[in-house]
């Protein structure tokens, strides 16, 4: 299974390719989409959509996982990153490839099994687990990495249960 | 000149065409888009996407005018609704249609010529001022030809400094 993990934003939205093979998963490619402060939000936004049905196209995920966006004291700065999060998850739709949600703390609980960790802590713990030399810069592609790594390690806890009731 | 105003919500996003002859405005068509709650986001922002690409096929605007959404209590509400309203922007330029952006301020201000007038008084005028036998149902219907009158007076109001700098 290939997921495509996204950490969406305006001016930075990182993506992370994971492969899941049984339990084990090892990277596929990653990066980030950036666009411009000075461009008019309607064009940054075709910017997003375009570039993800490229992303998808080249990496071809069977799923793409998205981490949900909360209110954090700037209001203004998380209804722009909802807007470019719609354009992201749209592009998956139209796509034909099915889109699954996180939230931050079910991220950081899949990766290092603790909702309070920090950054830094689930930063790390992607380099481990997918076996890198160095965290991937900027942080929006380590995140993107860490929600694609959490829809892993559900699906096995998915499995699991299904293994249970049998 | 042919105006599309859009008022976007996930669950019901409203439109309104007005046309604008010289300094004369006359109502076009209006109606809404709905999506069931029980729908996945996803899907439901699909939904949104392609009936927009529709309407404005039907309309054929010149430009697509949209209202800003500010943080009102409800961050789960406005972070949905940005969702929606980037799908939507998003429609309006892979049509090739030009995005102007209001703010509520700026419509009321435009509608009525007062910045804190009532939902209730913007609808009457829309009525009024569209010379429509009853106002348009639901809101967000009516608040769609709001932003779309707005519009076609800020335009107005930019046709006049230009003509008073000459």
């Amino acid at each position: 299974m290939r997921i495509l993990g996204i950490d969406p934003g305006i001016a930075l939205t990182g993506f992370g390719v994971v492969e899941k093979d049984g339990t084990r998963i090892k990277p596929g490619g990653y990066g980030h989409i950036s666009t411009e402060s000075g461009t008019p939000i309607p064009e940054r936004l075709k910017i997003l959509y375009d570039d993800m049905a490229n992303i998808m196209e080249e990496y071809v995920p069977d799923v793409v996982a998205v981490e949900e966006i909360f209110f954090n004291n700037n209001a203004k700065t998380a209804i722009v990153a909802a807007q470019a999060r719609g354009v992201i998850i749209l592009s998956a739709v139209n796509n034909g490839i099915k889109v699954v949600e996180y939230t931050p703390l079910q991220v950081k609980q899949a990766v290092i099994g603790y909702g309070r960790a920090s950054k830094q802590q689930v930063q790390f713990m992607v380099k481990e687990l997918l076996h890198l030399k160095e965290i991937p810069r900027p942080d929006d592609t380590a995140d993107a990495l860490a929600i694609a790594i959490c829809h892993a390690h559900s699906v096995d806890a998915m499995d699991m249960m299904e293994r249970k009731r049998i």
